[in-house]
């Protein structure tokens, strides 16, 4: 059934009004009818099953037939620090690691970097990639759309990263080495609600000063299997397998 | 160090000769000198460390200073049956499914597959896939390079299976139904050497004949968490799976 997620300011006790875009895809690309039924998800995850009542171009009233139980997301909250990537590899991060679940992409600067990130077009940048994730946590079936943060730099990282229960770092030297016990052994102990702050870096890797300050701060190097991923596969690799071991391993 | 696939033929007891391309890349892109040093990958999965000897613009000629012993590669063989999909998928599946390990990959008309195959450009489309794989084997420093195959029908699909080990199809009404265990009680199961072919509908899935012809011949159908994933996103979690199970779990 077709998913769209609303605020809460557009939810009222028996009803929901969904606006603009939405209302346009609900009458215009798929043509639906009032009496016919659809998904909605408020911002703090909550799903309703609802019935079309009336229906223009760019509004849309559906009442609420009943407040559903859906389990659709990890169990823990996943953060994808992606160190800024060259071209449109971000997009490609964000909507792949939103179907996979990821609960917020927080891009840094990292010190091979080599992007330009512009205030103002950066501003647009981000609008665009927070309809991409809404896009894709819609087709994903998805009950929570995983947040976009405006780029930080390194050092902002760090201070952030006390937030979180778990902090690793993918790390390509572990993988030469053949490392391969540090991802497991913390998937092995996280518990529902526990937090993960997982670090990416761009292409070229993080410096040897990156990763050594993130061990100074609490971060766990990992090896992500026995091959050199490119840094767009790397977060999908690490949510798979957060998915694997929570949801999936008996 | 930089990585190169060669063929057999390439290779004598002390001198591996390398070609075109590859010869122009490590001339003209590496801008590498005799002295330098490279990895060759053979065609049945040997490295050997070589030094640079003569070096023109299209041919190279390289010593062997060792075969090294190198484990790259998963320890099983992953092959992706993808149905057909729109665009440029299939090259983003290949390349983003090579470095995570996949050792083949076998495209097939899906019910649901639109994309017209013309016999004439197709031939061109898989040279075009098999360079994507060469370059994403290289990058990864991966010691094989995967095989594409020509696309091939749904029946021949059903006949092929009965060479592999396990067989599973990703069927989103499982991960819709809650279906969590099959994917892994099969990865328990999975020795060293065995074969897994994964099955992946196109846009919009497979169809419910397709679904029962394949259990009929004997695969396992398995949800990939809770959420429903893109069918270009689909073979990136299996093989992620297949890498976390058997490469990193203790």
């Amino acid at each position: 059934m077709q998913r769209y997620f609303v605020k809460n300011e557009q939810i009222t006790e028996k009803t929901i009004k969904i606006l603009a875009e939405d209302a346009h895809h609900i009458s215009r690309v798929m043509r639906m009818k009032p009496g016919e039924r659809i998904i909605c998800c408020s911002e703090d995850g909550q799903t309703a099953l609802c019935e079309i009542q009336e229906i223009t171009d760019d509004l849309c009233f559906v009442s609420i037939v009943e407040w559903i139980d859906e389990d659709k997301e990890l169990p823990i909250f996943v953060t994808i620090a992606q160190g800024l990537p060259k071209g449109d590899k971000l997009e490609l991060i964000i909507q792949k690691g939103t179907e996979m679940g990821a609960s917020c992409f927080l891009p840094f600067f990292a010190s091979r970097s080599v992007v330009k990130w512009d205030e103002k077009k950066g501003r647009k940048k981000v609008e665009r990639f927070e309809k991409i994730a809404k896009e894709a946590a819609e087709q994903s079936h998805r009950t929570r759309v995983p947040v976009i943060k405006d780029p930080i730099d390194f050092k902002k990282l760090l201070l952030d990263s006390v937030n979180y229960t778990y902090k690793i770092v993918a790390y390509e030297e572990d993988a030469k080495r053949g490392e391969k016990r540090n991802l497991s052994s913390i998937l092995q102990k996280v518990a529902p609600g526990d937090s993960l702050l997982a670090v990416i870096g761009p292409e070229g890797g993080l410096t040897e000063e990156e990763i050594s300050k993130l061990c100074d701060n609490g971060f766990i190097t990992c090896s992500l299997g026995q091959r050199i991923l490119r840094t767009e596969t790397a977060p999908l690799y690490i949510l798979a397998a957060v998915s694997y071991h929570t949801e999936l391993l008996g």
